[in-house]
């Protein structure tokens, strides 16, 4: 996998040290990132990717250094580069070498290209575990890289067999660490809209639900969630994934929902079709 | 300025790019600092650095891949190499590479040695003025690398020649950006004690000040701050740092208190005969 990446102009082996150590997202975690992946080697959803990134720089208030337009030149070629079929792209945009630790001179913007990360097919039958976890991301309409809670409880995950944190505070449920969630209530299907990052997948999934169930966007408390028919999550990873243990609770029989499954079924539709 | 920087056991030129892109602290602000600097040649309150430096580490799971021992010894051909009176030392540990984006595999450690932050005569002398802020820290006790916020209002802090943020949440004031908080009501000196750093210089000045002042050190409320007699902010660049403007609010008459003052000076004078 002759794997590179892009860095301020230059394209670079993906393991080449590039970033001096007085960079703003070493010293000050102030940074931001998206990651998306291809589809028959097509960039899924780009445009939305894009303008999420966008969003988040702005808010971030960081210059962007290069147009959509030369970022899809520069995907190509890492794309055409790396001889695989599918790769999965990461931005990192972060402050800037900083003389003074503190002011944005000039935003560093890197372009990864990964390897997909390893399907859970299991998982998308069975569903996962979740932990829930007392916490809400701070900015968390912005793609930060801060996820230093995820890292701290990866360990602990693992022990439990979990495979994610699901963010709740004051009896309201946000999103899991990156991903977002959705629950059903007998045909309704339900979404947090606050605290939340919008999620291109948790989108894409709406749009393809809204011929068949009635949905409401709005605070989800996390008793519903724990009562709910069916629990299930969306990312860019993940996909559909049914959500069938809440710490040690079970959602309803602990069986992957119909309806959530059905949804999986036609997102599966979307991305096989994808670029095609 | 010859500046040079310490990496995984080599010692580089302090502008070498030495990180690739999967590290955890650009990734998923996963890192940790800490920041001191010398007197007359010599590390001020070592001791008590490193362990604050090596307790930040044990919350955040990353095992220490240096002994003390061995710092101090690279401390020192630092410091020589630097050919400087006096340095500052910027210790870095982050998560590493992880080739999953998310798992700790072994940090990455660097200490960086930089030239003395600007000092602020007038400011020690006059007062500075801070900008009330609605936040708290998270995991405040660790030095993690997230200064998200502070990055992002320093253009607002700038335009309102402000020298840094107050953070208050629900009443209660915790510290600034990156120093302590303390109040004067009468000869009575109070600290708050929870959603703080534990900082090397606060824990200096109360060993000074005991034996002139009553010391409290308790949860302190917004509003017995701008109401207290005197009001000032200690950290490692800032010394005994009076603040006299808070947001639009002057601090009693606006000047710098008589017993902040002479604080500074029992602290000026501590730092002016160390390692002597």
């Amino acid at each position: 996998m002759p794997f590179n990446q892009y860095f301020n102009g230059d394209i670079l082996p993906i393991d080449s040290p590039v970033f001096k150590t007085n960079d703003l997202g070493l010293l000050r975690g102030f940074g931001l990132f998206d990651y998306f992946r291809t589809y028959n080697g097509v960039p899924f959803r780009w445009d939305d990717y894009w303008q999420r990134f966008e969003n988040s720089a702005r808010l971030l208030k960081l210059p962007l250094p290069v147009s959509q337009k030369e970022t899809e030149k520069i995907l190509a070629d890492l794309y055409a580069m790396s001889g695989e079929q599918e790769v999965a792209f990461r931005f990192l945009l972060t402050g800037g070498y900083a003389p003074d630790s503190v002011n944005v001179v000039q935003p560093n913007f890197v372009i990864r290209t990964e390897s997909l990360p390893q399907d859970n097919p299991a998982g998308r039958l069975k569903g996962i575990k979740v932990l829930p976890y007392e916490y809400v991301r701070d900015l968390a309409e912005v793609k930060t890289t801060n996820y230093v809670h995820m890292v701290l409880m990866a360990d602990e995950m693992r022990s439990q067999q979990a495979s994610d944190l699901l963010f709740h505070k004051d009896g309201e449920v946000s999103e899991l660490t990156r991903s977002n969630i959705f629950i059903f209530s007998g045909d309704k299907l339900i979404t947090s809209n606050r605290n939340i990052l919008n999620g291109i997948t948790r989108k894409v999934v709406m749009e393809l639900a809204k011929p068949h169930f009635e949905i409401e966007v709005r605070p989800v408390a996390y008793k519903e969630v724990i009562t709910a028919d069916e629990v299930f999550t969306t990312s860019t990873t993940k996909w559909v994934m049914p959500v069938v243990h809440i710490g040690n609770l079970l959602v309803q029989n602990g069986l992957a929902g119909k309806r959530t499954l059905y949804l999986q079924e036609l997102f599966e539709k979307v991305v096989a079709d994808w670029g095609k």
